[in-house]
């Protein structure tokens, strides 16, 4: 099964594309091992909440004939980020000595340096004129101010970008200070995170996991129904989009009674998943209502949770993954906001048993956000399409996972990320995961679509993926 | 069986005391639970490693006839805190304008403050003189810098404590001004903890959980055998010694068919334990040798990892501990380096399977460090011992939980805290945890010893601990 494993060229895996019909949103993943650390990228696909390097040629925008809103910025018809997305991050110029990490919106091919904004004294709000918020490497003071700021923050970015607004429109330098070209910067992890926990929330990945580690009979165990199962992650291996990440090693699970075997994963999967960013927290002992979660989430990136299916196996019981998931996680560098994806909520679906009452919503919400996931093998001009999934399949709703997060107490923390869990629907080709087919590799699936690969066997091997 | 809960009237348990031959080190935890959020301590017993509030009288040293060292600061003879052992902490004075947390070193009665140390240019060694690690609001600094900056402090400071020195023994403006009374100072926690990961590496507790959850039959799983088994933890519910800690609601494990019960939890559990303090940590893809292990660990703090066995039981498959867990976590203010607890270096067990060659250590080290934890409920005059249990009794060492954690090449970060999981000892007066004797809680601990104790039954209860 694994003999390809040893060939020594070189093999290039891409793994692409989230869309929906109502706000098209890309997750391109590219996957890329070497023999050695030099690497380089090409996106042919748009990109959604991404530019990576030079690469960048994204596309998300929200189709509302209530939606008049125009940017003076051009913004080109396939573009992820139109004045009605907006999402956050951190970036810093490509060299020199204004490299400064600073946050900025996206808006067409351009990125909005909002330190610069607030210099300029165009965040004349109450809540954000005398804020240092944007002045800061990372987003986490912007978001413990919480909603009232990220609205302000929104409707002042909104009224600056229309076509109608002459104070950045017309002012020149401040435009040439402040708008500058995507492939001009470089993108950052947007977020000190604190902790990452993930989540288990879609009931066919639940199925699917369940089928591949404790057999078809009773995949599901009966907890699943009445609470968010989750585990605590690993925060530190936590990357930004392109991040190299190196195939793990360890210890794989043995067949029958033979010792565990040890090396690079054979097993290395993707899990498509979404992840919400927590703003305002809670004090340690304080739970949070889940009437009131929404107001505790700032937005939410796309995520890759790398698996070594292998380590994991042979590790999990009795705690949980381990090793087979903190050698890295990999997120968009752009987080988009609860505020912009609200035309797209829709609802979340009945739960039977009828969920204890610190679970139970008076609006229960989920979103209609179509995600796609492609690989291309190198060499080739087709990419094949792995997952067609949706947002909209999970079970427990963000607003649950973060109640339920803290029913114990725990306390949150602004930019503390909650992932969702893969998310998968009802039929094969909707899994956010490779192993679900019946355990079978990333190289395995390239190889059932009747596609060469080769992957070198000297260690390491570089990954890169690209959301 | 649970039927004391009803009752209003106050409780108070007393968990205490941790003590070697070599070494006496003291762990006294306080579990207070009360109706309202108003309480107070007071700690009969000498304490190791921490003094809190005005409570203090500590007890720590080392009896090595070889040790000559003697500090011209009073010790007395059941200090804790002698020139050999100089732990590590973050303070801040009473209240005041100075009231800056910064870090300090226990001596006797006295906090020595290493920011004063520093203006005044007494570390004058290489490494030191020119950081500005000690003027910092925590150790993470000073912790990344290894262990030649590590004893380069340790030798600076052991020769200006000595009582052959005159450079601080004679400059009383310095002393004023730099040794501190330890009951007009705060203790704080001592590092920013990026990542918490806890093991699970005591043979006798991974027996004694096996039958708790598992059954008689085969308690420890195979795995166990060959690799450190672990789960990461929640890093912002870790708390100091004396920090309140309500206890947890959540949702019970139901009996056969029933739903499951949701309120505070009836199994609240303690588990003693020790932790790592991370020094320089490893980039994302780097394993650490375990051959190099010890140069990434500063020290360790004693850890009461709270948990919920109810929550904990109804939760944990697949996914491992979540909830039952995150509501807390206590560990010492003050952490005591591996370079103080060399002296106390033992073999470490023989380990059949022998491990695998990234495990096998040329020199595999524990620490003889007896540990014992006490129980006074309020009211009586004399306090019962729960548990006597050894630091030796670790099967997997420190240091191969360190390389196992990176094998994959997750990346550690200096300030990570690394727990060892519950030390139990064979028998079962030293299981580390009150659930192994037949799932029991703290309160049914003490009922058990013929003693009376009462609880509150109106939420939110809270609970302290010292450590």
């Amino acid at each position: 099964m694994y003999e390809d494993i040893n060939s020594k060229d070189l093999m290039c895996l891409w793994i692409c594309t989230i869309q929906t019909s109502l706000w098209k949103a890309w997750v391109p993943f590219l996957v890329y091992p070497f023999q050695t650390c030099i690497h380089s990228f090409f996106l042919p696909f748009p990109c959604c909440f991404c530019f990576h390097r030079s690469s960048y040629a994204g596309e998300l925008f929200f189709v509302r004939s209530t939606m008049a809103l125009k940017a003076f910025v051009e913004v080109k018809p396939d573009s992820h980020f139109s004045i009605h997305n907006l999402p956050y991050g951190i970036f810093k110029r490509n060299g020199g000595s204004t490299a400064t990490p600073r946050p900025g919106v996206a808006i067409g091919d351009y990125v909005l340096d909002l330190s610069a904004i607030h210099s300029a004294g165009l965040f004349d709000g109450p809540l954000l004129s005398s804020s240092d918020c944007f002045h800061q490497p990372n987003l986490n003071k912007f978001l413990e101010l919480g909603r009232p700021a990220w609205k302000e923050a929104r409707a002042t970015l909104q009224k600056l970008l229309s076509s109608a607004e002459p104070a950045l429109q017309n002012n020149a330098s401040l435009r040439q200070k402040a708008l500058l070209p995507v492939d001009e910067v470089e993108m950052l992890l947007p977020i000190a995170i604190g902790d990452y926990t993930d989540f288990f929330s879609s009931i066919h990945h639940a199925k699917n996991c369940g089928t591949i580690f404790r057999g078809p009979e009773n995949p599901i165990n009966p907890n699943w129904f009445h609470l968010p199962i989750a585990y605590h992650g690993r925060a530190s291996s936590i990357v930004i989009s392109g991040t190299d990440i190196i195939r793990p090693r360890g210890q794989g699970h043995p067949s029958g009674n033979s010792p565990p075997y040890f090396g690079p994963s054979r097993k290395l999967d993707f899990e498509l998943e979404m992840a919400v960013v927590v703003g305002p927290g809670n004090e340690l002992g304080k739970p949070i209502d889940v009437n009131e979660a929404a107001e505790h989430i700032f937005g939410v990136v796309l995520m890759n949770d790398w698996s070594a299916r292998d380590i994991q196996a042979w590790e999990y019981v009795p705690l949980g993954p381990f090793l087979g998931k903190s050698f890295g996680t990999t997120i968009s560098p752009w987080i988009v906001t609860l505020d912009a994806l609200e035309p797209f909520a829709c609802d979340a679906p009945n739960q039977i048993p009828q969920p204890l009452p610190y679970l139970a919503e008076k609006i229960s919400k989920n979103y209609d956000i179509s995600l796609e996931v492609r690989i291309k093998p190198a060499g080739q001009e087709e990419a094949f399409t792995v997952t067609r999934s949706n947002f909209n399949h999970l079970y427990w709703t963000i607003t649950q996972q973060l109640a339920h997060h803290t029913i114990n107490g725990c306390n949150l923390r602004p930019g503390d990320l909650l992932g969702t869990g893969t998310i998968s629907g009802p039929e094969s080709d909707s899994y956010g995961l490779v192993s679900a087919r019946g355990m079978v590799t990333m190289l395995d699936l390239v190889h059932a679509q009747g596609r060469s690969y080769h992957m070198c066997h000297d260690y390491p091997y570089y990954f890169t993926c690209e959301v």
